[in-house]
């Protein structure tokens, strides 16, 4: 009987477990939760080990792949703090989950664990060298290079979001201006809608009914949604966060040379007009002799759980 | 005895050959040459070969390492081109080193063999991972990465002067708009600051002045000087220069998070006022957790020759 890879994603407040065979590439068993409302890491941390414990069906997992959606150490297997939820500083996840589940565990941050995933098992197969892209409320990035995950000296690298590509562009949670994540991330597109409809009032009439003349309703789906049905002010901030990202990657191709670009995340699903935006600033940042082919995730929003079981995989 | 290592660096116009002894980090020998008005790639080779046949006096190399101003595959010996010198495309360079001297030869870029030389003899030993970055008439990178050069799929990895941090941004030879290069290359800072002078005719008195009233007499080191004597035209013109590499440097260590920049090239000589601006501007972009030291190449404009040897070394 083949070895139990137990497969967990600790979203922000979205956690999964799963488990596969080792080799396999099917789940046998899959379950998901919410955090309760006011979590902490230990609350977190019990509703995954129920799902754990529900997917194993009182079987023992040879080892333990884990995202994390929050920076990490995956020399120690630690979490060094989530942004969204209180109490996981410095937490030793690796640790903790080898002593309740009895098996050795991996922890990486859910960029990462989205390149291994997509590598592994999705649209990076038989790329050596790829870069993997999520956008959704941020804008996150991991590397594999000569088929292994690049993580960096300080295990920092992939910040694709936090490149400057318009020094007088607007302002970042982070400082800075004009970073990638600023304009290309879901809620910073939604802000950047927002702005343009609180000053010209002429405009944007189909986005504020969509919205229901809240302008607050407004999120990246309910942009892409818009765009789709023909209303330009959405196209407009669509195709500038898509042009922005686009620069992020072609600057990253042309640092790197990797073959490949996958790119995944809530706004990855915002139609072609957001596509053919993206796809024409990456080629043309490109420079003459690098190529890039550029393609979206094929593993959705599963990425970092197919990334965690492969991260399992490789501790056997 | 050692067995003996050519190491050749092609300039645009300024040839080296030296030789030295395996494992040796001092030069047997070393000569220079001028390419005459008019060369082309055959002539620029029978230069070359004149060089070596003198350094080596009449001994044997065991192996022959080449640096070369222009893109290059290292893979195949092949150089792709040279955008300063005629007859340069396509040529099977190693093969015809080889056939001439009698030793198997590697080839790669300026950049790479600047990587390749400050990584194992100058400022960049003991730094397992590592971006190397010369600015002069061009803004050129090369990169280690576990101690050993990252050329990419295509072998142009590196290109950080063609990344985009300003889209709206002067436009730069490649075509695109805020090219590192465009923004830090010396050529390119002697254009902005005479766009200056034209422009504001109260501005730059001194800088006029050491350009004996010939504006077409700036270059990157008249600029240094006349910033060092407190220019502010000067000091304008090399402090963005120097703000748009720091982007590009932080923006690379974001992404790959290399724990060393080593920079070089002649506008790297260009004193305190532009390295202030080029160590705060790569500190502001930097995201928390990524540090990067960042240190002035240790072998000048001799870093491509050592790559050589280092190239050539790694034959045998």
């Amino acid at each position: 009987m083949a070895q139990l890879i137990l497969a967990l994603d600790f979203g922000g407040t979205k956690h999964t477990a799963a488990v596969a065979g080792r080799g396999e590439s099917a789940w046998r068993g899959h379950a998901r939760a919410y955090s309760p409302p006011g979590a902490n890491a230990l609350v977190d941390i019990e509703v995954m080990l129920r799902l754990a414990r529900q997917v194993l069906g009182g079987a023992q997992p040879a080892a333990i792949g884990v995202s994390f959606g929050g920076p990490t150490y995956f020399g120690t297997g630690l979490v060094r703090r989530s942004d969204h939820v209180p109490g996981w500083d410095n937490v030793p996840l690796a640790e903790m989950l080898t002593a309740e589940l009895g098996a050795p565990a991996a922890v990486d941050n859910d960029a990462n664990a989205g390149a291994i995933g997509e590598h592994a098992f999705g649209a990076g197969q038989g790329h050596a060298h790829m870069l993997y892209v999520t956008v959704s409320t941020g804008v996150g990035g991991g590397w594999i290079l000569n088929n292994a995950p690049w993580r960096g000296v300080d295990e920092m690298a992939g910040e694709i979001g936090h490149t400057v590509i318009d020094p007088d562009g607007p302002r970042c949670l982070c400082g800075k201006n004009g970073c990638v994540e600023r304009l290309a991330s879901g809620p910073f597109m939604a802000d950047d809608a927002r702005a343009v409809l609180a000053t010209q009032p002429g405009r944007g009439a189909l986005l504020r009914h969509l919205a229901g003349g809240d302008p607050q309703a407004i999120d990246g789906a309910l942009l892409s949604r818009a765009a789709a049905e023909g209303d330009e002010v959405a196209r407009d901030v669509l195709r500038r966060g898509a042009r922005a990202l686009g620069i992020g990657i072609g600057n990253a191709a042309n640092l790197i040379n990797p073959s490949l670009a996958v790119v995944g995340g809530g706004v990855s699903r915002a139609g072609e007009i957001w596509w053919s935006a993206l796809r024409e600033a990456v080629a043309e940042t490109l420079i003459a002799g690098v190529r890039l082919e550029v393609v979206p995730a094929a593993l959705g929003d599963d990425a970092p759980l197919w990334g965690a079981l492969a991260l399992g995989a490789g501790l056997l």
